[in-house]
């Protein structure tokens, strides 16, 4: 089988496409490795040098390389376990190691000798994948005559017993990841490295240059590159911290090329892509795009408000939100732009149209009859769970106050104790302590009352101004809301909250990780009342969305056979939506048009940086590299075409959140960069992938060895990698 | 002599050039008539097909179709004496004639014959140049012995002598324009037609599409067209409107072509610049960049705020300021943009880089000793003018208020018209008096009282925040600033400005054009009072001003003479700098990189009409044109390169304000469109031409044609002008 090559008019006449060397091509497709084989021929035609049956091979090379940090990917680059991921994916670790004294966020870090490595932030990890089995057989087997609550529950049960299973083996983290709706299951078992340390990572002024204004944008200029360094036990096991530890030997590492790229090259990217719904159905992309993300996004907005009003700049309450209001700019910035994209491309009506051709497709044939009834059953079902998204969605935010989804977790945990181990619901079991504790000691780093309760009364002033289909009344009745419809009212209410919680100390949050469900029902902590309260309620929202989760296990197998065999028979090769499983997507450098009249180039330079560079955050270079710049001191890293150092690059990779520190690679499985981010009208890809406009952007390896070699002297780390020409 | 073709590195690497027929060459240049000969061969090598000689002849074709408006350019394109011009140079005209029944702005306008064209905005005129001769001899003699004021007041005197002389003949306007800092003086004598009649002008959502928003922008979408018809009497002679003028007759019109351009061929603008400031001193430079600009741009942006505020939107006032809010943000911006460009390119190092290339060019050699001396006065001078600018700027600002300038106008006319005609100051003459009633007249729709207070206000209290060397006594004392500072005790003071005048009745200052002296001193009118306190300060002001500018008429002219001898040597060919009248510029249709990482493509098409389209205007393009998008009925203007009707382009030429409306010539001096507008990044190009980012916006002939064609159904003036393909 064959990948269609959609030869698209890529770029508007005007633009050099001469200088492509590979085709044409839009590369829509995060292919699981098993899929390898099935494009090897496209592989080679868009320029693998590679024997692409190498690649499905996730244990032999270049495979073997690649890493997952959980939400971010990463890859060896040396036989001392040394791992290049990038700075963003590493900066919560530079700053966990920062003081007054020591800001390495504003300084850059890097450790002359592994001796000097510091301990990366709490609960880093590095996952090393050693097995992939299919259990598609064990985790169907049976289910199809359930009822929809017993299907659900029945999976999670199985899946839950199939991780414990796998994890017997100490060290090793496990996990069953759901293909296709749930029409095939995977088990994936990986190392878990629990000793990863900080080895190298430049100043913000490089790592995070043009930060929250340029995130999403092309032109970009960013050395978004860290490094950290796998330890383990002598023995080669994973294990906590200790001076004992000795690096990682990995089976493969990726050798960095310092000859890199040029326009229209052959890149590919191995990566844990996040999550994407390029299978949705009409109903749920009309409920997203003609409801629930402008809604959002109107309400982020204020939210930003309201966060930036209660915590002044310069406050301590500001310090304790930056990450929150950084996270919640980038999330409104991509629903805006994803609204955006989905207009432009015209996306419901898309939907609408792959709706009617494949319910054509099925009527034209008497064979495809049974999938009709299944299609149109998820489909209702589709209505049903935007009908539901919709109407709890003011709850959903009305309940969002930290102290309270603290109560509700604690007494979740206490009920789920009640049960043995391996029946207790995800993220209630032994595995899921260590991260539980640390969610619990982190709050106080995170909040502040007064900032807490300026939100949680934003989100009330939205709630009580639903009609009544959209209220809760339990949530209403322990509130006292019935009536309620001023602000003054609401500050009465809450003050009471804030008042009267312990919930704010970190003790007290840590000892009741241990209390019985009596007592914290005997508790007078008015958010730990307010959690009891809504308790049964909020079983009652899950149980319905496990009974539809439960219903749609069973539709959307036939909708997948459906829709993958239809697409199929048009010369398209069909990948599951992103799961946080490791993915190959390949394309090209490639510059694009964003918009009529304008054209993004490929390449970023040097002198780049200098133009934008203001001196102020986020564009204060280090006065150092400005001088290098200014000097032309490129040393062997100049890209002649382009007549300077490359900083970033474009490509038309089929990429999504979660494969940010992805590894790019080059026809010969050579690093050549790191994938770091989209351009802003790829944001919506995950819901259409746009050949025309669709970009990923990539940090260059030879901005990152320029940096290395002439800004940071870091060349202990380029003389311990393969750098190769 | 040849001009120096910049071969510049233009675009970046991966942008295609190949496309571009001509030679990538950076066209700086505003060439006088009189250069032509001089430039002939490069514009035969840039693509000319037309005889180069032949566009020195400003009466035969294609010059002799090419007229002002005064602030704007036009031409000729029809022996029926139609005009095209840019639609926001004839947006007065439509707007004049709009009505709540025929709103034209939104509906645009179209005579369907000659009886219904209607008159032009009062004012209206277009101008066709008839003679053009040198009266440097005239105006130079005898004048380097005498002090800088003598030699000043005997240099405008002569000016207006010879306008005087020149416009004996009835229905022409003159002119004595400076060339070279006061090198040369050049006659120019205009017909002056006065019955200008709007013919066609596209509605505004096609005319201003992209209104403020797109301003100065690329990509760009503007139908930036509208027609006008010149009138005169049955004789031929100028007249104001009558029923009984003819369409006037033209010498030359130009040939319209349907063919159109592509990317890289040969384009040329005949039109009127406005101002430029290439030859300016360093110490100006520094002063403008160094202080002035970014404490003007300050200043406005307070300004607008002041404005928004004190008429808000919706309001009767806010309707009154539209046109200043839309200036003010213009202007603004352009502040802004002249800011980032002097950042971008070095401007004040390269000011001094080319002093001291000068002054080691002179030093070079005995015989251009005698420079030395001249320059070092002049830049001496220029610091001196810095200054003055520098300490009258708030002064100056906080006397903007309207009344008060009519009330200084008033008065000042009283004191002129003691003096015969002939002697009284430019502005002031029998020959002005039609634009000055006008102005009094046209206050009305541009002044509220509430918002002009809150304007005075807000200069008022920048200026009481200067230190004493920057407040002038007279003005304090007057308005009894002496210790003032803050803002309500100001209240006080402009209560009774605002309470007490009777200035904002046009009645009152209709007739005050006919006092004397004696009668408004006599008035009891806070603003004429203070206009009367002000005036012996202001005198003083404008005579050190002359003084300044006395002095540099003697200076000056042996600074350009070195400067430009320098640059000949280095084989550029010197052009004077912008002063309104009539210049040539050629180069190439040519896409840009903005800056790093970004290009410009040479094109728009229609289908970035319907990307933009919000249906919210700006972006609010007729239902009509959108379905013919949509329906892709491009008829016979698609240019295939670009699949699509090209909208508006780009191209290298060398422009400034005043170009508007400018035609854009062929190879063969057919009309392919209009200049409307430069990029950002080139606003900067009046101090210094950047050849890297210099890019000016054509809306192209097949648009036009397009939009008349298929939108507007313009057919009888299509078939009124020759097309040619």
């Amino acid at each position: 089988m064959r990948i269609r090559t959609l030869t698209v008019a890529l770029l508007m006449a005007g633009v050099a496409t001469s200088s492509l060397s590979g085709p044409l091509a839009a590369k829509e497709g995060m292919f699981t490795p098993e899929q390898l084989p099935e494009i090897a021929e496209d592989l080679r035609e868009a320029g693998l040098e590679l024997d692409p049956d190498a690649l499905s091979d996730l244990t032999g090379f270049p495979m073997g390389a690649v890493v997952s940090l959980g939400g971010c990917s990463a890859s060896f680059v040396s036989p001392q376990g040394l791992v290049v991921t990038n700075h963003h994916c590493a900066r919560g670790s530079v700053q966990y190691n920062s003081t007054a004294e020591n800001n390495y966020l504003e300084n850059g870090f890097l450790a002359p000798t592994m001796g000097d490595e510091l301990p990366a932030a709490p609960g880093s990890r590095i996952y090393v994948t050693t097995e992939f089995s299919d259990v598609t057989q064990r985790m169907r087997a049976g289910t199809d005559t359930l009822s929809p609550n017993e299907r659900y529950d029945t999976v999670e049960q199985r899946m839950k017993d199939i991780t414990a299973e796998c994890e017997q083996e100490a060290g090793f983290r496990c996990r069953v990841a759901s293909y296709y709706g749930g029409s095939q299951y995977k088990l994936i078992k990986q190392l878990e490295v629990k000793d990863v340390r900080l080895v190298y990572a430049p100043a913000d002024s490089i790592g995070k240059y043009g930060g929250d204004v340029d995130n999403w944008m092309w032109p970009r200029h960013t050395g978004d590159f860290s490094f950290y360094r796998a330890y383990v036990a002598p023995d080669g096991s994973a294990a906590e911290y200790s001076e004992d530890n000795v690096p990682y030997q990995p089976d493969h590492h990726l050798k960095v090329s310092a000859a890199g790229l040029d326009d229209g090259d052959f890149v590919m990217v191995a990566g844990y892509p996040g999550s994407t719904s390029r299978y949705a159905m009409l109903a749920e992309v009309e409920n997203t795009f003609g409801w629930n993300y402008p809604t959002f996004q109107t309400l982020l907005t204020d939210w930003i408000d309201t966060i930036e009003t209660a915590a002044p700049e310069g406050s301590d309450a500001r310090v304790k939100y930056e990450s929150r209001l950084a996270g919640l700019n980038n999330y409104e910035k991509n629903l805006r732009g994803q609204i955006e994209g989905a207009r432009r491309v015209g996306l419901i009506e898309r939907r609408r149209e792959r709706e009617e051709a494949l319910a054509a497709w099925i009527a034209a044939d008497p064979s495809r009859a049974a999938y009709g009834p299944a299609i149109a059953d998820l489909s209702a079902l589709s209505q049903e769970s935007a009908t539901a998204a919709r109407t709890s969605f003011w709850y959903g935010n009305a309940t969002r106050a930290q102290l309270l989804s603290v109560a509700q977790r604690l007494y979740r945990l206490a009920k789920e104790n009640e049960k043995p181990n391996a029946q207790r619901d995800s993220g209630y079991q032994e595995r899921d302590m260590a991260f539980f504790r640390q969610s619990m000691q982190a709050l106080d780093r995170r909040y502040d009352p007064a900032v807490d309760k300026a939100e949680w009364k934003l989100f009330l002033k939205g709630y009580i101004a639903q009609p009544e289909a959209e209220r809760v009344a339990v949530y209403d009745d322990a509130l006292g809301l019935t009536g309620i419809d001023d602000a003054k009212q609401l500050d009465t209410i809450l003050d009471g909250f804030y008042e009267g919680t312990s919930l704010d100390e970190t003790e007290t949050r840590l000892a009741l990780m241990d209390a019985s469900v009596a007592e914290l029902e005997a508790s007078n902590d008015p958010f730990m009342k307010l959690a009891i309260a809504l308790y049964d309620y909020e079983r009652g929202l899950e149980d319905a969305g496990e009974e539809r989760a439960g219903r749609a296990l069973a539709l959307r197998p036939a909708y997948m056979e459906a829709i993958t065999q239809w697409q199929s028979e048009q010369g398209q090769l069909p990948y599951p939506d992103a799961n946080s499983t490791l993915r190959i997507t390949f394309g090209n450098v490639m510059g694009g048009s964003p918009f009529d009249g304008m054209a993004y180039l490929p390449f970023t330079t040097l002198e780049g940086i200098t133009q934008k560079d203001t001196g102020i955050d986020p564009f204060n270079a280090p006065a150092r590299e400005l001088a290098l710049i200014e000097a032309k001191d490129y040393g062997p890293y100049e890209l002649e075409t382009i007549g300077s150092v490359p900083v970033n690059y474009l490509s038309d990779l089929d990429v999504t959140g979660g494969n940010s520190g992805s590894a790019t690679l080059n026809a010969q499985g050579e690093l050549v960069g790191l994938l770091f981010d989209g351009t802003f009208e790829s944001v919506n890809s995950d819901w259409d992938f746009d050949p025309r406009t669709t970009r990923s952007i990539h940090v260059d390896t030879r901005y990152m060895l320029w940096v290395m070699e002439k800004v940071d002297g870091a060349t202990n780390l380029i003389e311990e990698m393969d750098i190769v020409e």
